[in-house]
């Protein structure tokens, strides 16, 4: 059911989201803190013989160990500097195991599929844990230390996806001019936040349905987890909304996505139910760089996937 | 939940089930119906740079147009006859799009992924249509012309996978005596039951979480479609019980897989509400070749997923 | 739940629904093909003493025979030519058994209760096959052909449905100038639909919380199957999205409508989660005959039931 | 799903009942408060020609009015007196409107269609109230008065359907031997408990998936309301189990039912959640009279339905 | 989800209630009919050490028994004349046991926890029968004796709110001027109808999450029960939906609220399924006396609970 | 629905439960950390004034801070050492606000209302925060660091437990040889395991519904969260099921509860979705000390409630 605006609405939303004065401190203090130690990369046989790759472990928020794969087309078929893409997940998946996400290796791009700390358990598993803990919390990640900005688990995240684009982009066979950041639901939430922290080291972004946006309005429309856990902590917490939501406004793509240059292709479903279409438009609207977006009238949250998947190597390969 | 028998129970569970009379006839007449015009290969760019793709239109059942995706490694990887594997589908998915199912040429195999007819609206698309009407029968395949094994779709759906199995057999590139069926749930049972009707030239089996076997006991215990088709097919027509059972006796994989005599690898999940564990169970200890089974203790459908995907590709390398 | 445009706006809802432009071509090409075969009629013991039974086979779209039901008042109790009622059906049912449909012929009216081709596993039987396949196709009824207004699923059934009223109409002890045509749900889609094919042949129309209507309000609003059905398709494909919406716009009952011309008695309620009410207004305000709607406004999709048959009885009487 | 007893074990389940030891005198004392005015006839149009129609307003317990209609086959379709039929009500439904429920007189009873006092407001609706209060209660019909026999809701029930048995007994156009009591459900446990306590008027029994059978095991193994009216109210007075069940004891139709003696037709269906088929085989096992059963292997609550009803036309028709 | 009107325009929403012309004549009759014998206090050992409990027998509606439970701070924690809290019940709840509801005696009032008739078998149990019967209803208690404000069942339930009132008021150790009535949903309901029939007799109101308020448009958007049943109710009367909101117009917070002259602390949630929130607004802002309303933005019926708790007990000492 | 093991089996089912070798070691080295900072007491005004209440922070494992309240008697009613009860909290829940859990205090007891680390964001609030973080888990607190019993989440909660304990034996008013735990669903598990690692410290156990028994049978059975959280994790991480349940055998309630010594009065409740009565009787048949079982047959996981508060009162108060 088409739940949330009108398309002809939703493609004009700008809620006016407040932007917290210090946002660039607190995020020139936070990105200070990732990175330490040179990545580690090991060789793993993934029983594909088109695909070489490697598990890595890089150094994220205060130096936490970060898991990823590196993929790589086979050595017979590269030739010169490769394009890169730094893939982050959606939310409770992980990394999964060596063979499974192997699409833009397979387009010819040195593939970095990177797990997100403490996920991993659901869809996709994962290996990274996150060593910080929190004040009382909703079961589930999105509101773990949400009483402050400097103790909120997306600040680790997100700098952790900083540091892992890095990685990419120093890694030998790879061209750091020509490196994409791309994910869906949660990951595209993470990757355009990534553009907007980063924004020279990003050349292109690849946004699908994604998480983290709007957070109020989310809150209000959504029907479904994750935003519902953020609801429920609200529903018991009921003195601390204001502070909530003023710690998410630190994190939000809506928010921060107007700092990213990089062009950017979105997608977006209209009958989503977990990223309401109006949040995915109300961070759209806001993006700061040259930007396209797909929109699915009849899917959930799946949005556009395989279709989706063509536009993207169309849509990179044209770049 | 362990809704289903004890694993210990469903291990040694045999159902005494009939085998129909004229069950060597009836498929010696059905297969003698398949195939006509050989197949027509189209290359097409699926965006990946290590796999090389065709579309593929082979003659099925009565000469029907049925459409598959053929992979091969990139060229530059290849040396030898390759081994093969054809891939049938879940229930209501179809072949996809040109870049979805490439984990076995990936592998270095030659892919065969196989569209089932009138499927292909749901989790992926197909291109295959059935131009095949019926009776009355519930929204879905399973009772479709269940009135007689003659017009019983999978009828049609069991001859058309024979057919692409001796299409890939037959590519130049291939090895025809390493040729593997594949596939999970509707798929698994396809697979199965082409080790049966063709058991010589069949290398070996991947059998997951099958579709299509123990049908009576499939309608009493399970609690999800497409086996809930049935069951509500039969709560209508309250006088077709006998007869739709007899029908399917020449469809079900725990009936046909004795005949089968290719080593198989079969997956089984105990918490499987779409083919219930003890189903599974009634195929594979009723299976005429050599055989091991995993099972996935605390997984609904999904069963093993990318961890069986890694057992089976060391399985099959080990062969 | 109220879940609709308020009553008010529901009232003067008139999406601007495009008309093919070979409309009356494609539908006077569909006609032609109807008939045969002169129906069959079999005198049948329902176990009724009151009402007099045949079981009726009669030539539909192409000549593919039809199953009916036709009920006449005992003999004793006819004098004359009788007013005639065909219906159709809801979706997923048939004309059930013998004794099952018997309330117009109760009332005095000849009673054809009609199958739709293919169904009939639901809330009640039918015995009529759809001889006819299809391309890939969501499980279920709405999407089967639907890439082209010739192969699409619908154009047989409508054009059943005429032939089965003109079965009725040349039924000896029929009068033909009073025959109408009446359904609920499906059912009052094809009543519609029949109304506005063949105009001259139809007396009045008994039109229940219609389905077939504004198809693409109903795909954004609609919350059960078989709407769903649609949405599904359209998820799956969603590069055939207008293609499947301009095969629907031959078959949509606020399109078709506007070309009948017999008095009309609708109804329609208002948390109707199947049928929402703003697709049934859309066809009612388009309805192109003297019309009459009732609204009952804490009904789903059962609608006025018994209480809107009392009040059908009461206005054909008045008739 | 199969989810009670295999049916095997159903056959032979006969729970041990304990049986109150002043039963006979409990409803010698209650039957002794039924009727006392004679019943009121009016004739009313229900629109229909082949059966004529009567409101009926008796007297039941205490002399609480209690409605019904009276349909008769058509006068010039009458000869001779009339067997009948005495048609009890699903839970929560009523006597309907006056066309609604015609089948038995279409067949050519006189059909006694009786409300149950209190409920009405369902599937169908009726006009009957009860004047009678109680203690705290579950919302529903179930709990009332359940502290004590005497105060239970049943209580007035089954006293009303003896009352309108004797009734239809005493209509001058009725065959007193010939009377048949029927109904499915709520009205399958009313009929049955009629024969027990009206034995010598009873000339046969029709009963479906019977309610009010067996409640303990009922209690622990039904899945919906009404039984699960049952369990909240234990749920809540955790200090009346065995009271409640020491009231129930008088009106279990799996107790009483060894009292009756007439002919009977039963059915049950193997996956009704509603009436559990181990709850109606307790009944139907000690059921006193000469029995057949029909079992519906794939029905829920719905059970034979129109096939039945067939099964029933021809059992009567031979008895 | 925000499902309800938007917050601003919930905050001014006034529908225009039709106020019943004998609304005063009404009430004057029926508070006419409580009372009659003096209430009966037993001593009871809840186990607690710091509270003194009385089993309370008082005379409701026409004598009717009303149970109540009377907590007293410890004897030797009282001093001078007490401030007395009356609280009503949630729908289908009751006093509960003598332990259970302490909290308005731990702060130091004379506590009545008042049973509502014939309910008390959900979350709280309950002591009190209602005598009286009803005609056809819903299971549940909203539409009992719903033909007519004289039959209806809330009629009985405020009378006997105003006769527990006076009991309050009337002990020895309570100060009549300082006497509070309280409660959420079904209690919020009730006691804002008491403090508007009673106007002089209440010193303040705890209004939480009302139930009972502008009816009309209670059943067009909640979701839940108890509001459903009045849906339901009218989904099968369809014929008494005038008659059915013509009675409740006599018993509408949202229209007797206007007499109520009292200061009032009110709440109500912003996701609340069960009692919409635009309906306690149109009560809210009908409410004759001083009033604050809080709002709690991310919560469902739960409302503000222990949080709210603490903001009446700093309201109730302020005030 | 009895949906677990009959009553007849649960009452002597004894799982052959592994237990680890080095359990006794495992808890020594545990409870070695806990402690270090004396408790801080603060008062607090709680709106109550039969009660005393403080706001305490107590050093947990590790000396993290936990808090709780602690509540008293009005120093009026106190004479002589009180009893303790120390309770622990449902999953998800925390100690709530200053007025919500006074039962204790109100029944004479010193009461001790702790937080469980991490959680308190659902139907109480908590003030506690787990400063430790974990490898990839399930949303949720039942997989966080299950890889190693060193590092698994339940190993500082029940260390938590046995600080406050003592904290409780240490206060001035409190007599030390009376102190109880005391708690339901998670609180039950952690009171019964805090009763056999501090055996000498525990006057009794009032053990309700407790979770945290028999892992794998309630893994395989439980049909809610949070077991189901357990269920995803290994459904993700299927290489991880014997590590898994390896870590939870020396947590497992069923494991330790045999080195209790102190009486304890449980209770079970035979329609528990969330922790099966099986597994609950799994505990108690291993329980060490004298005991008592209360079954609550029709209930579900709210089990005897405010019944059983009556019974413990009665229990504890005849110790």
């Amino acid at each position: 059911m088409h739940y949330d605006l009108p398309l002809e609405e939703a493609r004009v939303y700008r809620p006016p989201l407040a932007v917290p004065e210090d946002l660039g401190d607190f995020w020139a203090r936070t990105l200070a803190r990732i990175g330490g130690a040179p990545p580690m990369l090991t060789r793993v046989d993934s029983g594909l013989v088109t695909v070489e790759s490697y598990d890595v472990a890089l150094a994220g928020f205060d130096g936490h160990p970060v898991r990823a794969w590196l993929h790589l087309p086979a050595e017979v078929l590269r030739s010169g500097p490769l394009p890169g893409v730094v893939q982050f997940q959606g939310y409770n998946g992980g990394r999964g195991l060596a063979h499974e996400h192997v699409l833009w290796a397979s387009a010819g791009y040195a593939h970095l599929v990177v797990d997100t700390r403490g996920q991993g358990s659901g869809w996709t598993t994962g290996a990274t844990g996150d060593p910080v803990g929190s004040g009382p919390a909703q079961p589930g990640f999105l509101t773990r230390g949400i009483g402050d900005p400097d103790t909120y688990y997306y600040r680790r995240v997100y700098a952790d996806a900083v540091a892992a684009l890095e990685v990419l982009r120093g890694h030998d066979l790879v061209d750091p001019s020509r490196v994409v950041v791309a994910g869906g639901s949660q990951g595209g939430g993470i990757s355009t936040s990534v553009a907007a922290l980063a924004p020279s080291s990003v050349a292109a972004v690849l946004c699908d349905v994604p998480f983290l946006c709007d957070f109020r309005r989310a809150a209000a429309v959504a029907q479904t987890d994750p935003y519902l856990e953020l609801v429920r902590y609200l529903a018991a917490h009921r003195d601390q909304v204001d502070r909530a939501f003023s710690t998410l406004s630190y994190f939000d793509v809506a928010v921060l996505g107007r700092l990213a240059t990089a062009p950017a292709l979105w997608s977006v479903a209209q009958m989503d139910l977990t990223c309401p279409p109006s949040t995915v438009f109300a961070a759209y609207n806001s993006y700061g760089g040259p930007k396209e977006i797909e929109v699915y009238e009849f899917n959930d949250h799946e949005g556009g996937a395989a279709y989706h998947r063509s536009r993207q190597l169309e849509w990179l390969a044209a770049l």
